[in-house]
């Protein structure tokens, strides 16, 4: 049943290099999405994502339910056309904002109950809707929705999260396999908190359901990266190797490079675009933050490795003084900026496997960013 | 002592259209100047300003003394670079936002002390500090500094600011013959409030004084659209015919095309850009808001006769859509959108100063936004 063609085409370790091919183009693996929460990569034109070598981007279908609406988008075309980004996009099912974002939340067997944070209406996310709401966005991969216990919780909570989990996902399954349009794809997600057999329970019973990918959520939830990446390593050898694998809400640089390691494909994270909002620049030197006086007589361009013209044609002197003083520029250069570096570490961490040497580009960042 | 030549190409009535010949470029005539007041045009990469049609943007004195200063950007090598625009520049003398913007204002004889909006420290601003402050930032087009009276005011206060600014327009000019670099210039302006009389002894004296060019300032600020043409059409005739005209701060559509009409070759306003901001959009069917819920579903483009990629490759529902959820690239779309019309505007204005047929696109900009 599956949608996606996912080619490896070249190995070094555990981490692999290569391509998910669906209809609307394809991704180059390891692969960063940028986050379009609600129909804008925030502060860029769709064109300028592009261009900084993003294969796919990601939207919320907690945000975009709320508004401007599922049935609203799909009568205006889709979410490509509304958005104008003819690539590919994948959806999250909803479940994880609503926890994170809504109030008055309540979980049942059948899906969560909801207020809305935009204008307090109350909504029912269920498998089935949560599908239905990326079917009429037109999501090239959708996500099924799962229950994403916090950090900490007790071992029962996690077991039965995992189990609620693996229900919704064939009920997600049974309503994708109805409605979906052809060369779409639904990616199972496999919970169990910090616990290996949870981990093992979930990924496992997942597998013989037979998705065409899967996503590894619950984790960058306040357990720490030391026990994210022993969890990480733990889970990625019970998932099939011919599928994608994408772990959701992850990273900074070096949680990329380190996933990617322990054999992860496929990520997202709004650090690049909400850190550009906040003043603040990845670079192959590290973390900048414009807000520091230091910056403000520095003649310098912010990164002089980047291709991004962002970071390459204005001063961090002028990057400070556009912060300083709210200009909108600040946002729109720091994110390009941001976005393009995180392109720009994935096609270093594409050819680095390649090569053989991910442990080298793996040192270089955690000199970086450690 | 001029460093600008001005071509006059073409005349329809007392309009004209020509060129204005910097050494950082050439402005076509009649040009809008898109405004930077803080070394950016808000919401707009400078390529992107440039892509549009604008020959000349317009930077502020006020904001750049007091943040980032103007000492600072001349260590960084000058506006030009400073904001990555390498075509020309015109930058006001600072006296128009010290009375709209600062506090605690004292006008004398040798100038006006003020307190900055920012931080409340205390400044002072000359005639020859305006001109210094200018040529520290690289400004191909300087003003004077001169006294814009509050509309409505007394004939006498009127006088007197006629007064004040023309002694304050041979100050500047002594400064800028001292300091200036060579293919730079300085305007004077003329002020007058609604008095004919006034405005002819303004214009008089600034013209034995020979200044490459004549702004037109203390217009549009409270007299109203009627008035304000009526004044100006008291004061053009009183120009010399070979050099440009500037109209400081103005305006709608349809004021710009009355205003060209009546012999005006420069404008400048923060209209497009504020308006941009706020959810506004100028198209040639008119003025439009796109907060309005009846975009809400309107699947066609913002303006189809706009040559602007952000009127024509995005609806009207998205746009909206962008407004109502407080995206980014709400104004990044309509800023752009707004400022691609103004200069579509000017070309139109052009060409039909070119081709005798002004009146006919008056009529249509009446049509439109009258």
């Amino acid at each position: 049943m599956s949608a996606l063609a996912f080619d490896i085409h070249g190995r070094d370790g555990e981490a692999r290099t290569g391509a998910l091919t669906t209809p609307r183009g394809t991704i180059r693996t390891p692969a960063f999405m940028p986050v379009g929460t609600a129909a804008s990569v925030k502060a860029m034109f769709p064109d300028t994502v592009r261009e900084t070598g993003a294969d796919i981007i990601l939207g919320n279908t907690y945000h975009l339910m709320l508004r401007p609406g599922a049935e609203r988008i799909a009568r205006l075309g889709g979410l490509h056309d509304f958005m104008n980004w003819p690539g590919p996009i994948l959806t999250d099912s909803g479940g994880f904002q609503v926890m994170s974002l809504s109030k008055l939340r309540k979980l049942s067997e059948d899906g969560v109950t909801f207020q809305s944070h935009i204008d307090g209406s109350t909504h029912l996310l269920t498998p089935e809707r949560a599908v239905e709401i990326q079917c009429l966005l037109g999501s090239d991969i959708q996500m099924q929705l799962d229950e994403c216990p916090p950090y900490p919780c007790t071992r029962e909570e996690a077991a039965s999260a995992v189990e609620l989990s693996l229900r919704w996902a064939e009920r997600s399954q049974d309503a994708f396999a109805k409605r979906a349009a052809a060369g779409h794809a639904l990616f199972g997600i496999v919970q169990g908190s910090i616990h290996p057999d949870l981990r093992e329970r979930s990924a496992r019973a997942l597998m013989e359901m037979d998705f065409p990918g899967y996503a590894i959520g619950g984790l960058a939830v306040g357990e720490g990266p030391d026990l994210m990446l022993e969890t990480l390593a733990q889970t990625t050898p019970h998932l099939p190797a011919d599928k994608p694998r994408y772990l959701m809400g992850v990273g900074t640089p070096l949680d990329i490079v380190e996933a990617v390691a322990r054999g992860v494909d496929m990520f997202d994270c709004v650090m690049p675009t909400r850190s550009g909002r906040h003043g603040q620049a990845f670079t192959w030197a590290g973390k900048v933050n414009l807000r520091n006086a230091a910056h403000a007589d520095d003649p310098g361009p912010l990164d002089p490795e980047s291709p991004c013209p962002a970071a390459r044609d204005y001063s961090r002197a002028y990057l400070h003084h556009l912060v300083k003083a709210g200009e909108y520029l600040a946002p729109m250069l720091l994110t390009w900026a941001n976005v393009a570096f995180y392109q720009d570490l994935m096609r270093a961490v594409r050819a680095a496997i390649q090569e053989g040497r991910l442990d080298e580009l793996r040192t270089r960042i955690r000199v970086a960013y450690g």
